[in-house]
């Protein structure tokens, strides 16, 4: 029996059948009473029974026939939805000014124009077309043409291979180039982990004031090479020029990866060219992201093969596809060749330029501390006195509330040294994601310490 | 000199502008006319200027001083994109009826839904939270509701894993169980590529009228089976209940993949329980895709591992992020827990339904076709009698503008057998992409082969 309690009507008479019909205790093909009928039992307007009937009728719990009424559907193979709550998973607490180097801004990033092209991209969405492996094509040319325009090499979308974060990549690198790697140290922490889960030879190699040492490397028999030239992970130190011909020149060198992931924000004058914009010799795998141009909620990632990799990437890979949703890839596309990435990136310019400004002003006060690797990218590391160590100062800053991180945190050795009397501790500092205000803040009670 | 034409005006503005601005005629510091200077030169509104100048500056071309007017900004490092239009790569030529087994319908697609929820994704869009690499935590809850509800077995979200697409998870099942694999023949015929890229032992076992052969499997050392028991690809044949004992009792079984890559989709009355709902030693690996249920277009899958391989993947695997991103899957959440999915297949079977039924009775006209696999899922399969070839069937059909897909094609045998004399040619047959009218047409054009 169906009681009208106060609140919305039509959701209650829709409840009521709902349940009798779930239950069994209409049965199949049962004839429901006529909207007139029901109206006229329960007091409310025609309009409601409607509403409540064809809501029933969508979710398919009853039929109609012409001029005969409605009907229980058989539900018997009906699933049925029992909605839960979405919990949360036991937060671990978060400490007030959080300078990790990961995430980007919150202020700049274009809402409204992401929320315009979805719509679009989900009208006219694709059910069936067979998705390029490889990555969506047009999604390709556009980073082309990026990549021409930005970085300075030109290279044809068949190069390009889309993915879901580096990680992917790698693996793919793995299947195509045998033999022994040689990785930064200290350098991106889940190398070893993703090497050593492909059981794949490794060395890690020091870094020194020009980027990973050529003098080490020739010490190893490692035949291919992940650097990140433009700003060292996490050290922020550029290659010169020097050790990049080195380094290209080498005879053993067969290819170089390289991770180009924070190229997009740079501060000082002097531009700083891709390694793969002197790839003369057709040797180096070029990886970038979208995860710092616009956010890593997209998860998107790339690379460019060397010619000589193509043929074989196509034989292994073909019976894979592409991680990334054509959805998400369609948004991409739009995004860039509409000229808002071009619009996006030079506001974001700004906004973390002034960031990073307020970092650089913040030390001015304390000369002990250096900063260093600051010319670019979305973090800088600072290199405090010797008589600190990282321990120290982020055991400190955690009672100040401030969470930041030890550049210990990312060394890749296999057997890591402890931290040593005579260098200076470092902390590797983020500035992205924190609004100004944040950050002034953050840094005003850091100093603190 | 800018000339001003017909068209808009702003527009016009803003393009000489930057042009001057990017080919260094105007340079860093120079003063721009004011607004009312221009307006006035040109004889346009105010508010035309205002246009063309706030672009400028939101662009980054520009500068403004308070009280003082309009500068160029410097632009030495502005990426200034070349928009290329999306040229498309060849087609291939697309015959007019396509009974392919892949995709879904668009009839059906909750195209407004889909566009309100990702616009809210997007307003709530993180830039910083280190995604979980197992997949959203809500997500997984969700799914976990589902598949107690739909599939009849409970699960806690912390066995789920979130990826896009099979190949990745069979990646991670590969790096946790070790030894030989036993895939069904005719199966999934990408599987073979994908072990062998893994270096994986593996052996094709034959399909019989209830599925992977058990007398076969006895003869192998296989520990692990991957199986499609609902509705087997692609013979759609339903594993019944003493296979499904016998092959979970084998003492030499390991490990069961179940993927139920379809099981949405059932037309008979009789239910088809999950291998996972009798799995009471802990075995089975379940598999399951949003690809059918909702679309490929968003590439999610996931699978449940048994307790006893939650801490082996939790030591390998955290090293990796999920490669679905979190827009998708928050999208996905917030369709489930509204009851929106519920709707979505509650729909879908109907429409589903109505189409198998369109196939079943055209080929009630020609009893020479038997038609098998048809009790559930997204396809069904032709068998023909033997005096045709399925060569034969399928260049037929081209002539008349149809393309259909012989069972040889998704042979996963490393010696493949050429077609037998003494075996039915048969025809593996989609009908969820066409709408009902593409549906009929087609298959009044193919009955006439």
């Amino acid at each position: 029996m169906l009681i009208i309690e106060p609140g919305l009507i039509y959701l209650q008479i829709y409840n009521y059948y709902k349940k009798e019909i779930i239950t069994g205790n209409l049965p199949s093909d049962a004839k429901l009473p006529s909207k007139r009928q029901l109206a006229d039992q329960y007091q409310v307007a025609i309009n409601t029974v409607e509403n409540a009937y064809s809501k029933l009728l969508e979710e398919g719990f009853i039929y109609s026939k012409q001029r005969q009424g409605y009907f229980v559907a058989d539900v018997g193979e009906l699933y049925i939805a029992d909605p839960i709550e979405n919990e949360q998973q036991p937060e671990t607490t978060t400490l007030k000014y959080d300078f990790s180097y990961r995430g980007v801004a919150k202020e700049g990033f274009p809402y409204k124009t992401f929320r315009k092209i979805s719509a679009n991209v989900i009208d006219d969405i694709e059910h069936v077309a067979e998705p390029d492996y490889q990555g969506y094509y047009p999604l390709r040319q556009q980073i082309a043409a990026y990549l021409q325009k930005a970085r300075g090499f030109s290279v044809k979308p068949e190069q390009i291979i889309i993915s879901s974060g580096s990680e992917y990549l790698y693996q793919i690198i793995f299947k195509l180039v045998g033999g022994i790697y040689a990785i930064e140290d200290p350098g991106y922490q889940m190398l070893p982990n993703i090497m050593d889960i492909n059981q794949i030879d490794y060395v890690s190699l020091p870094i020194d004031e020009n980027g990973m040492s050529i003098t080490a490397l020739n010490k190893t028999n490692a035949n291919i090479c992940i650097i990140t030239p433009a700003h060292q992970f996490p050290t922020g130190i550029i290659m010169n020029m020097k050790r990049r011909t080195a380094l290209l020149n080498r005879t053993k060198t067969d290819y170089v990866v390289e991770d180009d992931y924070d190229s997009e924000f740079k501060y000082s004058k002097q531009p700083v060219p891709a390694l793969k914009s002197i790839d003369y010799n057709d040797k180096v795998i070029y990886m970038g992201s979208f995860s710092k141009a616009i956010s890593p909620a997209f998860r998107v990632s790339f690379m460019v093969l060397p010619e000589s990799l193509l043929d074989r990437y196509q034989n292994v890979y073909s019976c894979f596809s592409c991680p990334v949703s054509l959805i998400t890839q369609k948004i991409l596309t739009e995004f860039i060749s509409t000229g808002e990435f071009e619009k996006h990136l030079n506001r974001m310019r700004k906004i973390y330029a002034k960031k990073r400004q307020i970092v650089v002003e913040a030390f001015q006060q304390r000369p002990d501390i250096k900063i260093t690797g600051s010319d670019g990218g979305l973090h800088l590391v600072l290199q405090y006195p010797k008589h600190y160590t990282e321990a120290q100062i982020v055991t400190e800053a955690k009672k100040h509330n401030i969470k930041v991180y030890g550049i210990h945190n990312y060394t890749t050795s296999k057997n890591p040294q402890p931290e040593l009397k005579d260098e200076r501790p470092a902390i590797v500092l983020g500035f992205a994601t924190m609004t100004e205000e944040q950050l002034k803040e953050g840094l005003t009670e850091f100093l603190k310490i």
